[in-house]
């Protein structure tokens, strides 16, 4: 019962001469993500974005930007070549590609350090590892170039481990309904006005896109015992002081532990569940460019069981 | 500069019919640890054990007990299935056979899942994994026959991740010498009349074995910057209030965090490094045979630095 719900992610942004990223097509898009050994189950779209939900995780296409984020064995550094060959490398304004640690790294296709060799002789850039090998930890890649960003042009990403309570009891019940998750996770409160997309996974297993103008969110909750994560994903500011986004969805899931990124966004520590910010860092990109990263824990000792084998 | 310190550590007491494990002698020592990719390096030895000191850590072989400690790519379980064949199943009277999550597990020859299906063609026996997926972790497995063991009989085990200070400093500047880290260490006060033998390892890492009677320690220092990790193994009573040797340990070393495992023997909290425990357990092997384990972290948050790659 166990899935590798830990993310390898995309962000790509375009030079503003080329034409509409959207404009490729479904058919383009899903031949993208099958090199990731993914597939599209189904997509919104508004006036600004579509919004794929796939197999493993979710595919955002903006005229003029990209996001892709997939779990589970995928092999995403394989779409962004694809991608970018596509388009010409003179066309990528800004590009990203960051992983998180795996619960199983040996399941995997490659190594980040794989990835970044590969990466490496299409387009040059930077890399690093932020948190200790022995502890959670993000590893990330990005170009050279660095696109000039609008202040507002933020990201935040909420990983969530170990999840406890009602809600996390639900989400590994029989007879689970798509409504009642979205219920239960507040979504009309906590992202209002968003049309949004969902789809409960067999056996186990839930994700939503939402979408309003050129904002979104994403959710994505792999729920089996011993192993649960929950990443949360999104450009809304989730720290606002009347919709606190964040805070709301740790007081929901209750995790043991979890980690908080920002891009150009700092990250604001959360009240409950009582914790301790046991690892943070900031750091630019490039000038304009910071990442935020901290790492948080329930206070409080765990009793462990063991998981026998 | 990455070293897998992270061990795999083999256990065995044979049956008291079993002519002594010790006349089998060095050449068949050194053909056991060659199968788990280990060299001996040296020996010393007192009326009861021959403590092996090895290129991937230690073995100590006493009349009728066996231990046998290995780090970096080491396939102990190979090593451990050879001892069984040699002496036969018959006279084995108890197993153990641990791995604790490696920082680079790809690059392991086998993971424990692999491993213990090996053992279990030969052996019937129980195993689980302690700790989180995401967290440090430990795999164990035990034979289901039981050896019936003295109340004396125990062990403890102080695995510490991110050492700093003064003593950290020493261990990666060059110019070393096996003297002053014994000094560093207090060896002559933490284990008093213990003869030791120790090996500075080249370009960095110490390895110290220490015999006494019937009792053991050995530590294993890897100091690399990044992923430094040092081991503590002894049979001797760590918790004394006299000499409370991981107490000590913990104030020299300064870890960011360490786990604590006590074999038939509780673990004692240290006041320093100012820490808290994240996760702990203590559950029975068998009816006399209790593992304790816990999880602990220094108080604060600890500033990160991206590691570029």
């Amino acid at each position: 019962m166990f899935f590798e719900g830990s993310e390898k992610k995309v962000e790509l942004i375009t030079e503003p001469t080329l034409g509409s990223l959207r404009s490729l097509g479904r058919p383009f898009w899903t031949d993208i993500v099958a090199l990731a050994k993914a597939e599209i189950i189904s997509v919104i779209s508004n006036e600004q974005c579509d919004a794929y939900l796939l197999s493993e995780s979710s595919l955002f296409v903006w005229d003029k930007r990209l996001v892709i984020i997939t779990c589970g064995l995928s092999t995403l550094v394989d779409s962004l070549i694809a991608v970018m060959d596509h388009i010409g490398i003179v066309n990528v304004a800004f590009v990203s590609y960051q992983r998180k640690n795996e619960y199983l790294a040996h399941l995997q296709a490659s190594t980040f350090t794989d990835d970044i060799s590969l990466l490496r002789q299409q387009i040059p850039g930077n890399a690093c590892r932020i948190g200790h090998l022995d502890s959670h930890h993000h590893f990330i890649f990005t170009s050279a170039k660095v696109a000039q960003l609008a202040a507002t042009d933020t990201t935040s990403e909420l990983l969530m481990y170990h999840i406890s309570g009602q809600l996390a009891q639900y989400l590994i019940s029989d007879n689970q309904s798509e409504e009642k998750i979205c219920q239960l996770l507040q979504l009309d409160t906590l992202f209002v006005g968003f049309d949004y997309d969902c789809h409960l996974f067999s056996p186990l297993g839930f994700s939503v896109n939402g979408i309003k103008g050129d904002r979104y969110f994403t959710i994505h909750i792999t729920p089996q015992e011993q192993s649960s994560y929950v990443s949360v994903e999104t450009n809304v500011d989730v720290n606002s002081a009347v919709n606190p986004i964040a805070a709301q969805l740790l007081a929901l899931l209750k995790p043991i532990s979890w980690d908080a990124i920002g891009f150009n966004t700092p990250i604001i520590a959360s009240a409950k569940p009582k914790n301790i910010c046991l690892a943070h860092c900031a750091y630019p990109i490039e000038q304009d460019y910071q990442v935020h990263f901290g790492h948080f824990q329930q206070l409080g000792s765990e009793v462990l069981s063991p998981e026998f084998m």
